[in-house]
């Protein structure tokens, strides 16, 4: 297995620490399969199994100390500058790594809104505490959440052409869903045919397989995140998918609407709803760039299909894509307790999001799109072919 | 799908608040998909998108609050008496279930030492500690360590029906490697023959599939959590295995050690080392039932092989075995630091515990078993056929 990714990652953290002005940041984790610390998979790629401390510096030094049996594995890696083994107990060669620099902080993963930055437990914590007790740092404890939300936030190159691939996919996944869905087959037939496709392209479900893809057919099927029912596709009626994979560890996510009819046959209040959702996630791009804050670029979308008369979809306008479907960090969501402070940060170049949204028809159930951009210097580029026309079956 | 599993913990988790008259657990997650909590395996058997809570209390009820797009599919499973939706923020919900009854103390899932009892991020505990500020609910919180130690380490008959089956598998699997293992071939193709079966019998692995099974071929191959190589089989040499699978969501952990000549090849340094490890497990195994302490266990089959002049081994034990291979709670391991408490906690009629140890020789390497036993009203059951002598393949 190559971990160029990782390597890369590990490497782009140190430049965020001392970007920051953070002395360290220790990664502590055990027994990753059950309670894994999200940031694992972009600094370690694997599991370890018992108490580790991952340890990098504003200096670009990065140190693992792990339990003997997990030494080999790690080392053989090459994201570590160094690899420390323990037997009984991980406390004294913590202290003394961190006693040859002495940072004045040390970050740890903890967020209240952030789920991405918050892969300590509380038991976790309490443990570091008591083993840096008669130690100074035990003051110098603070939150990782911005060095972890730029961590994620920032897609490298290499990990933008990964996002790129599953998009393909994807999208090759939908072209071929047009010569197979067919009035009368039933929602769970449809995902069957997406997951034998899915095999076919040797890739995973990007979220929980139970609702990915999300297929609703018709007026009365509530959107959300319940699978798949023997709901019938019925001639004249819409078909909303919400689809994404996993290649190669990074995810895409997209929504798509199919209308079973010629195009003449499309209601004008589903047109005039499609319109609605194409345009404002058409408005959000054409906002969104560098230094904007995440509500803000909600507000502008909420407000667009408001002033069309339409009730406001009930969740936030885009997420970050990358090794998770929901990869944290900066939301562009509207201010609701919920969210806490994740729609109050930053967009900045180099991330991924999901622009999506919803509007109610009377007739025909909602109209969903969801497409994913990258943001770039000066804006944004679409990194999946914007839907333009519902997709008509006949 | 069928929820029986988790709806007959629920009820257990029930009863134990009333055994322990605590009056009530809240379990509080989001995004589980990225920050999992171990338990929800047992109480909800999925995933949640939102900040939800799943509230159990001593009287029996069971609540789950989430968001609305997450009602439908988990009000279907059947476990909860009511799911309360959200569609802003769950606070004025949560508080307003805890109002009903008013509980005394609302446990936490937080534990220095049992990572199965350790699901609650810092984050979490934060957020949870702002919505609760103006409650007399702030300060009754507690650690639902002892609750999930039970739940987790009592199985229910359905329970141990499926670690049964997972051990069947494995020994099946085991059975056929009689077969294909053959002097020459690399460790890697013997890993990749357990791959094929595990897909024929449908199973999955029961930890990282990089290093399950393990295969450690001849005397200089370290034991550990690292993968199969290149390394080939020679004859006169030992092979070990240490394997695992998922039945149902269950688990099974057997570790077996081949000879690759006639038996009366077996050298004497060999056959006596395979006789002391055999025969601690089984000392081991005597000794064990409910009431004993973790430690006790593990000091009387450390003693044994010291007695016959080897190093002890560098591990625990015994490990649970349930949903996960390292099911957490009460460990037959020695009082190290990296055990924290865990050893001492007491051993419980419907346990499931792995009895597994090492010794080194001088010329052929570790001998290295597993056996898995449930412990019974007076003692314990083999749940595995105890190896008895290295399997010798000519």
């Amino acid at each position: 297995m190559d971990y160029q990714l990782e390597i890369e990652k590990s490497q782009q953290a140190c430049e965020i620490l001392d970007e920051l002005d953070i002395a360290s940041w220790l990664v502590w984790v055990r027994e990753t399969s059950q309670t894994p610390d999200p940031v694992l998979e972009l600094i370690l790629g694997g599991d370890v199994v018992w108490q580790s401390a991952f340890l990098f510096t504003k200096d670009g030094e990065k140190i693992g100390i792990v339990g003997n049996f997990d030494v080999d594995a790690i080392e053989a890696k090459g994201i570590y500058d160094r690899v420390v083994p323990y037997t009984e107990g991980i406390r004294d060669q913590l202290i003394s790594e961190l006693d040859k620099f002495r940072p004045r902080q040390v970050a740890i993963n903890f967020s209240k809104d952030n789920v991405a930055a918050d892969g300590l437990t509380v038991g976790m914590l309490l443990k570091l505490k008591e083993y840096l007790k008669d130690t100074p740092y035990l003051t110098r404890l603070v939150s990782a959440e911005e060095i972890i939300t730029r961590l994620r936030g920032r897609k490298t190159e290499k990990e933008v052409t990964c996002i790129r691939s599953a998009i393909e996919v994807t999208e090759a996944i939908y072209d071929r869903a047009k010569s197979f869905v067919k009035v009368g087959m039933t929602e769970i037939e449809v995902y069957q045919h997406f997951h034998e496709l899915m095999k076919e392209h040797k890739v995973t479900s990007a979220w929980n397989a139970d609702h990915n893809p999300a297929v609703d057919a018709g007026p009365d099927k509530q959107f959300g995140h319940s699978g798949p029912t023997g709901n019938k596709i019925k001639k004249g009626h819409l078909l909303h998918f919400d689809f994404g994979v996993r290649w190669q560890g990074y995810c895409s996510d997209i929504q798509r609407m199919f209308f079973f009819g010629p195009k003449s046959a499309i209601p004008e209040e589903v047109q005039t709803a499609f319109e609605t959702v194409r345009d404002a996630i058409q408005e959000a791009s054409l906002y969104i760039s560098p230094g904007v804050l995440g509500y803000e670029v909600d507000a502008l979308a909420r407000k667009f299909v408001k002033d069309r008369g339409y009730e406001e979809y009930q969740h936030a306008l885009g997420h970050q894509v990358g090794r998770r479907a929901h990869d944290g960090g900066t939301l562009l969501g509207p201010l609701w307790e919920r969210y806490g402070t994740s729609p109050k940060g930053v967009v900045e170049a180099g991330n991924v999001f999901t622009l999506e949204l919803y509007v109610t028809t009377s007739n025909y159930g909602q109209v969903s799109l969801e497409e994913d951009i990258l943001v770039t210097r000066s804006g944004c580029r679409f990194l999946s072919n914007p839907q333009s026309e519902p997709i008509c079956i006949e």
